[in-house]
């Protein structure tokens, strides 16, 4: 294989984080994404040591029907004292099936000498047998020289042994890792360099983000020659996290030109990154570079206003590139511009209408005065705008009223009822909801309240919901924020409610949510 | 000012990020955090500009003892075609009576025709005027080049024009901004060099995180000499977010031996950091560098024995220094020790008490799987920790029941009301508290019935409150932690509830809250 490398172990170091637990079944759905995204080789685990990835492999081969990435087992070099053939750990990985096979040697001679507890001359033993061996049953073999800038910064020449004992026994690419994540650039850089001139080896990078730089790391090392890159999808990793695979794969192809995968492919990555994320169930992070859902966000009026001349003046990118959209946030900061932007994302030109672009913006203004805030709950925004507008946001109820009891007996959980009463449809609606809590207890009231007259309401989810109290120095007397998310099957939005009163702030954001949803479905006012 | 410019831009660039806003009283609060932390300038936002930073600087000077950082205001250079001395803009900046004046000023020409449409000589004209008059006035100014690194790639020769016109008006720094975040570190480096050679300038530093290398590119500028890096705590900052100040502190100052702030402030960066994002309610990130909850936490599967034998082997620096922990997933030594630690804070001293140490230590880690938190909450860990031992904390009464209501009639504001039912001092009491939500209502309600037996009650304040939600996306079944801050004329402290309801949560933490002041007022169980 002579093409660069673009090496993804979200599944084996990415699945190492805290608070991410994948089973098989999530494992094949993550390798079809990274075969989509175009990535050439998809770490999948470590079969033996761990009986998920013993099955992940078995399963793979018959299930997993991959156009572009090759899969690739982890283990580690063979035990000291014993033979590669006659170690089971070993033989493991060869049973996986799997035509890649990447070891994990030591390469630092104090984990060497105190963590595996042997020597510095066992462990070369150790590193060109075990390559060897699996090069002469017909595998691709990959070396991850474990803590070794550490080690090569505390002893270059074994650190270079080590690496010409996996080069000369056979291994493809020997990939250098920053194993404790302490490393800065150039140090990446110069290591790099010198292992390459001294060694001749085809060199990998695998980097930690504990100094905030495993992209720059890895694009240093990238630089100095490495034409391997290892890292996971949306950064997963053990403490601080791997170095983000779609960052370095965008910087390396958008920026300094290189042909990684295919365009349409990376013009999928923030598709992919989320779909990684729902699988995951790690919540996916707004900033992220190039794929975070605020990345190409634009809140500042003045940035606003310069992106209606020409988005490029604010953007390094396009972000339809790599999959994105550029997004106006309304807020105190707005605009006219902002307002016009945002108005255009709903389907509705207020180009030159500078009366009703100034009512509209005072409009928010008085209301983030009040706690409001527009920039995190798009779908308020655009039932502000209806409303100020000729068009009007349907009604499709008048809430008489509503109230909610919280009861709580000696040492039991309390309880939570909400009664909700309402004329729609021409009918005059009373229910009552029960929940964990109040605002549970609100949603429920809300919808056994309208689904008689609004079956299609039984379609929205609520599937977040936020508390800010600000003010707060004024202890429960502050003013109340709430956002709510609320979904379909296709999309979600988020509806804001401002009170000094929790439930009264997440009543109005539940309504909201729920008007929003049912004028999106094309419901008619009954 | 000769030293290095530690230059904080999170009440000003931060405040930009989606979803974060942010209050005069959070802006106070969180200036004094900065200036525990050690940062060289607060830049307090735009006076003039936005009413709130107005507000800010009138009453920063008057609320706010700086040890360390000085306060900066951020604004523009003049408009084209007018004085800088007639532009009520530059007048604001002047009025807010701040010391640091920071300008930003467009220095890409496409900037300076499509969006300021001047022409590139008044935009010259605009920066030395600027400058020279605030100097003139005797303030420091500092200028932020915007676009800078996309302008000088673009016609290096204007945008060394601009860096002139700065310099020699009489600005102290001329801060190079990466505004579109588009840059690579080596880009970054070179740029800067060249700069510096050709104009004897005093530069600076201000990135995003658009390519994963804002830290990366802000040390390649100090690389290349420059000594003013400007950055936000957590990162915040519009799309992807500024570099990451603390990152980069701990990076220069750890790795590189720079003496940028004391080394008892870095040790508090992990503190400051969390204590940020309470202000801002913006959840904080477990991965981040060297102060994520996350960021030293230890795979299981690691030999305790391992990493007793020397932590170093497993970290890149001691977390110690940042003021963070080492988290195992195996081992409970690091906890014990932290339990002895807190409880000598209170008085209690456990020192070899392992059976104690355990239990309580047990108990700590059952509630935080629930979701409470004592980082935050000393006073809720003293009462677990004097149920949990002999010394029993004070049971003042018990509780029978208590039940809140909501009501909401049409367009009227919501009523809330809370009967709370206790036996206390021999008498069974009912009362009825009002408020302006259930937790205000019951907070009321709660003191109405103990006061008739614990009239102490009077001198203790209820002052702040704050709510997280987590696991959020399971939506209003998600769990709530309550935090409440409690005084009395002396001092405050903070009790912790947690529960599904949040109501119910907020109860914990109030009776808790009262419990606590009446202890510590040493008051008997009557």
């Amino acid at each position: 294989m002579h093409g660069f490398h673009v090496y993804d172990t979200t599944l084996r170091d990415g699945a190492q984080q805290e608070g991410i637990n994948v089973s098989v079944a999530d494992k094949l759905a993550i390798s079809r994404l990274l075969d989509e995204l175009g990535v050439t080789h998809i770490e999948g685990g470590w079969p033996g040591a761990n009986p998920n990835d013993t099955e992940f492999f078995a399963r793979a081969f018959g299930e997993l029907e991959l156009h572009t990435a090759t899969l690739a087992a982890f283990g580690a070099t063979r035990r000291a004292g014993i033979d590669a053939a006659r170690d089971p750990q070993v033989q493991a990985l060869l049973d996986s099936g799997a035509e890649v096979i990447t070891l994990v040697a030591k390469s630092h001679p104090a984990h060497v000498e105190r963590a595996l507890r042997t020597t510095r001359e066992e462990n070369l033993a150790m590193i060109s047998d075990t390559v060897a061996h699996l090069h002469a049953q017909g595998r691709t073999v990959m070396i991850d020289a474990e803590h070794f800038f550490d080690g090569y910064l505390l002893d270059r020449e074994y650190a270079l042994a080590c690496v010409r004992a996996a080069h000369e026994a056979g291994a493809e690419v020997i990939a250098l890792c920053d194993t404790n994540g302490g490393m800065l650039p150039g140090q990446v850089r110069d290591a790099v360099a010198d292992v390459r001139a001294a060694t001749g080896a085809r060199l990998g990078i695998h980097c930690h983000n504990d100094t905030g730089c495993a992209v720059a790391n890895s694009m240093a090392a990238v630089e100095a020659g490495a034409d391997h890159v290892q890292g996971t999808i949306n950064a997963y990793g053990e403490r601080t996290g791997n170095a983000d695979l779609i960052t370095l794969v965008a910087n390396l192809q958008l920026k300094l030109g290189m042909d990684l995968v295919e365009p349409h492919r990376l013009q999928d990555a923030t598709r992919i990154a989320h779909a990684v994320s729902e699988v995951t169930n790690f919540p996916p992070f707004s900033r992220q570079p190039y794929v975070g859902s605020g990345a190409f966000a634009h809140k500042a009026g003045l940035h606003a206003s310069a992106i209606k001349v020409d988005p490029d003046l604010y953007q390094h990118i396009d972000p339809k590139s790599v999959g994105n959209d550029m997004r106006m946030l309304v807020s105190d900061m707005a605009g006219r511009a902002t307002v016009e932007l945002k108005s255009r994302e709903f389907g509705i030109d207020l180009a030159g209408n500078d009366e009703a672009l100034s009512r509209v913006l005072a409009k928010v203004k008085q209301l983030e005065q009040q706690g409001y805030t527009f920039d995190a709950a798009d779908a308020s925004f655009e039932l502000l705008l209806r409303r100020e507008l000729e068009e009007e946001a349907p009604q499709y109820a008048q809430v008489e009223s509503w109230r909610v009891m919280i009861d709580a007996r000696g040492g039991e959980n309390a309880l939570s009822e909400a009664t909700v009463k309402a004329v729609a449809g021409g009918h005059r609606l009373v229910a009552t909801g029960e929940g964990n809590g109040p605002v549970n207890a609100l949603d429920h009231g809300l919808r056994q309240t309208l689904t008689v007259v609004y079956p299609e309401i039984e379609a929205l989810d609520l599937i977040d919901y936020k508390v800010r109290i600000f003010d707060a120095a004024h202890g429960t007397d502050a003013t109340t924020r709430v956002l709510i998310e609320t979904s379909d099957a296709h999309t979600s939005w988020t509806t804001v409610g401002v009170a000094d009163n929790i439930v009264e702030a997440s009543w109005e954001a539940l309504l909201d949510g729920i008007t929003y949803g049912l004028m999106r479905a094309g419901v008619p006012v009954r």
